[in-house]
């Protein structure tokens, strides 16, 4: 292991716009601390908006820390491959509606993606990672490399949703075996970007629905939990049933979710369960190169369990910024009278469960040497 | 059948100034609209208010109908049997603390009492209903009266978030054998009467534990969807199995609850449970002497099931106050892949769901001649 | 004064699928109290919309009762004159971007339109009307007849925030002499029509701006606490100074407005104020047939005082509702040590504020003989 | 102007399982950034929690970072100065109810308080001191140790809302003269305290009231505002006149403040006002031996002013963590048809309005040689 990565790349941001966007360049760009790897050189944008600076398109900033003035100043060009020559990888936060053909396009042209969009995660040969959970898949961008004859390719991370559950299911498949989940998800308006959800769905009120949300949540899981086959061509998915509910909450940030588990062993008690969630670790890729992520630091912990003493929480008000938004959380662990266990998990969906995922999975590929300079 | 009741009972409040006791004096005394069976003459406190005017008393008036003048004049009485003697019934709102010795005592003194409280809900003589499930469990007060050597009685209603569920349980049941559920709530700050939930535990924020509150869910259910035994004294409860996560959310009335359940019968289809929503009646038991209870109305539904095409339905802030807050609303019904189906289900749980359920108790028990004037 | 009014009125609502369109359905078509004097028969929408049933493109119906099942299944109609010639009057809640053309169309094709876009509404022989503080003012529509050689005209009601503050502030002008004042608004954002503000822009937030909000609460009152000129040709505006400054907050329905006055009589003391608001009584054209409107009843109050000693009202969710929606409350009469005294006001914004406005103004050119069946 | 300062002072937290005591234990012990003068040795607390752990008694933190392991597991003391001998100086969170005895009695017994509460504020030789507006101020402790024989003395920071309200004051007083201001508060939950607001009370509404807050913010600018007599014996307060009207809205940190002014100085533009407001510097003691406050950085702001681009700013959510909460914002300027100009200001109510406001006086007690360790 050394510590010496490359330096310097030079990233892009497609759809720097939207709220995913935005978490892009405050993660990339906080002040005063630049990203010690990745240099924010360019930032794509709608036809619409391309030739404007960053700052006047992105009139509604949603994010409490202002847009940083070097980045407010940038000239937003157009996502296109030729747009972004310049760029050693990108980012993308780009609207589903036409993500798909445009990632591909920047594959192709020996860029790679690291997206936070729905449309490839499914694919056969596109890695679809947690950092917190399955780094080991991101091997899979050889097989895609192969195919596409480019050093281009494109890693997505979850739905938001997803993110927080899979480390939590992560670390009860790897003790107990997983068979099944229910979970019921109580999500928070930023993930639906903006303007996104109405101020009179929400105020004073549930909405017991988010459209394609409990299809991702019942699909997804089994194939981050996978298995890469030992010839890096694909994954051998993870065969569990899923029940998913999903339901959006007058909270802005942070996904809450209600799981019920079943697993394979028996005669587990829940102090055990306690225990394996206490000392989740964040899983390290033999052949990461360095010691921590940048993004991350060096004591960081994927998982927080609060014991028994704190039986309210993970709240998200209080807790959606652990780790600085990267630590997933759970409490409340006890048996379910139907499942086995039963308890309360949450995870900060722009952070962790978007931009921030996405982040650290570029941080990820370049320690793993799968990804270098132009 | 008759249409004659017995009209102008007088009735009493026990623990009038808290929301539950606020909402009882709101349904006993609507403007214009004086309940066509019931008086409200007394009002009963706390030994500190008592002697008060229920107008200065009751500063703290959350609900969005003003107080009566007439009310806001009469003056508060302590909570004893002693000085309800002009009451023909009295209806408890009381915290928990006393609910149970008082009510006991009110109880021995011939005085019935339709309770909100917990305290009594588990007790083997004591009628749990929910009178838009199973009214004829009130045949269990004549085990009370012969017991006590007393006319009078404690019926109760159960916990808020437990009446909705039943609801849509019963029908589940009695069409296709309930086997067991597991469901999740989100629930009202109102549940927690005021102040309650502080504002920094909510604003932006859910918290995933209520006190007591799964308990009752997964308990409660058994003795209200069960038999009554056929010489009327006792339930045979209903052999099911209950998981339940509660949760706080930021929306004054009604409780959200993501349900799934496992039934006895095979081959059953979402449209075949949808019709059995859709279908379902209000139970009336043989013994009722009136067409339809006044506070209900003749056309009165209690259940509204949305139809496929209303995916994101109910909400609180839409569906709660739905037959003036009586009317328990459900939708989304479709395949649970780990149970056999889910859906979403809510209920107003100040009306229905406390002071309402109390309410229609009472007027049950006039009309099922269970009680009769001082 | 006779009580015999024209009744089964036709009316139509056009831009009948947003906020405002919806309260006026629902102000129409009560359930089990359909409006005595009129028959809702033409709901006009976009050309997009026109063709389809009102219940399939109402998808965002926002209100907490349902739309009535026959206006659902009611086929909607291009906003032109030539579809509305059944209609004897129409409601208006267009969008001002094409309000102005086409209620001067509807106008100039001899039906009466009511509206409650901006659009026309300081046009010199346009009535602007709160039916709770300037009904003489609809004979305005005469001199609108007369040039526009057509018994049709156009009469507005203000915007929701000018409404409830000209009710306190009539009152005041009328005892004492109104000279300027200062008031900053907590507006709902149910003002903002559907979807209108954002979740995440409201959310644990307020937003200091309106657009276009302020210019209007700084002229229109002028225009409506102004006086008919004898021969109904125009209006004299009250000459009054005024400075505003309007908020968005976290609240569904109701705008709160702190106001402070400067008076021209001197000597007045808090409680001569307090008594005035007080005994505030609803104005009544001589020319009024009918004892009271039927929207509003027998006993209905345009202004609620609440006394010093409900030191903390009014408040939108307690308040908003009073009077059906159509009563203004305002509390907390003191001394103004700048100005003269300052108070708080409210006011429901859908409805006193926009279409229950809107109607009552139909209601009373009716009463008032300005209208009659095509 | 030398850089070394007094290091390691010890001190101590009165009142510090509430809100704001939460608040002094955040900002003197932040995770990886110890403060550099202060050490956190001593915590107190009602008799009742004396003797507990922090981490047990302090059961509702109410902030999204965790409470430090090492604070939670140090055990409380009574609010005595025999239990605070090893301080050097002590913040103070206490209740109203408690403060004034309490810290009179600190301070006689030699030991300074810096204190949140408002018992001695307008104590005539008490410095009531907003860090970015008047620290000069704190040369009234002299007069303070004079009169008590002690080197002890106490020096309070005003109500959250006068806070940002003084900060734009001064800088408009500097540059033309101020006369007079009408301010309309909304004002964020975390003001109230621990439980503080219900729930009931704020979801879906705004309270217009809030109990002595508009006393005193009529009254603590002219103070704050006033000049030293130059014998350093007392203020001499601003002759200005003010009119505040104070509300409650759902937001959990940042008090909004819509302002009105009447300056002295004619002819000014609302460009003069922003320029004026856009270049506020912080106030720096002649006396102050260091270059910047520790707690406050180098390029400290204490104000931002928003340019006309964007007109809806500042906001609560977006713009209260300006600086670290320290930093006060401003925007919207323009001409005020009653006095001369309005604007909106915010402050983050429990840092630079409370706890951190009460840290930078001791910080710049400390840099001004005021204060010395025992």
């Amino acid at each position: 292991m050394t510590t010496t990565a490359p330096r310097s790349l030079r990233v892009g941001v497609l759809g720097c716009t939207g709220m995913v966007g935005q978490r892009f360049v405050q993660l990339l760009c906080r002040p005063g601390q630049p990203h010690p790897w990745f240099v924010l050189t360019g930032l794509g944008a709608s036809e619409r908006s391309a030739g404007l600076q960053y700052g006047a398109a992105s009139r509604h900033w949603t994010l409490p820390t202002p847009c940083p003035a070097h980045v407010a100043a940038m000239t937003m060009r157009p996502c296109d491959p030729a747009s972004f020559t310049d760029c050693d990888l990108v980012f993308s936060a780009l609207d589903s509606s036409i993500a798909g053909t445009v990632e591909s396009a920047f594959a192709a042209a020996g860029i790679p993606v690291f997206s936070n969009s729905k449309n490839h995660r499914m694919d056969e040969n596109v890695p679809l990672v947690v950092p917190l959970v399955n780094p080991e898949h991101l091997h899979l961008v050889a097989a895609q490399q192969r195919e596409g004859k480019s050093k281009g390719f494109i890693v997505c991370n979850p739905n938001c949703s997803s993110t927080g559950l899979v480390v939590v299911l992560r670390a009860l498949d790897a003790a107990f075996g997983l068979e099944s989940f229910i979970v019921t998800t109580m999500q928070a308006v930023s993930g639906a970007g903006y303007p996104g959800v109405s101020s009179l769905d929400i105020l004073d009120n549930v909405i017991p629905y988010i459209s394609g949300e409990e299809d991702k949540l019942e699909t997804e899981p089994s194939k981050i939990l996978g298995t890469l086959k030992p010839d890096h061509s694909g994954i051998h998915p993870l065969p569990i049933k899923a029940s998913a509910m999903c339901n959006r909450v007058a909270v802005i940030d942070g996904h809450t979710e209600c799981l019920s588990v079943r697993i394979r062993q028996r005669d587990v008690t829940s102090a055990q369960v306690q225990a394996v969630l206490e000392n989740c670790a964040l899983p390290r890729p033999s052949t990461c190169s360095v010691a921590h992520l940048p993004t991350l630091g060096e004591n960081f912990k994927p998982l927080v369990a609060f014991p028994e003493t704190q039986h309210d929480r993970p709240q998200p008000r209080l807790d959606r910024d652990l780790g600085g938004g990267f630590t997933v959380s759970v409490g409340r662990v006890r048996p379910c009278p139907i499942l086995d266990f039963k308890m309360v998990l949450l995870s900060h969906n722009t952070i962790i469960g978007a931009a921030g995922g996405a982040l650290l999975n570029a941080e990820l590929a370049v320690a793993m040497n799968l990804i270098s300079a132009q």
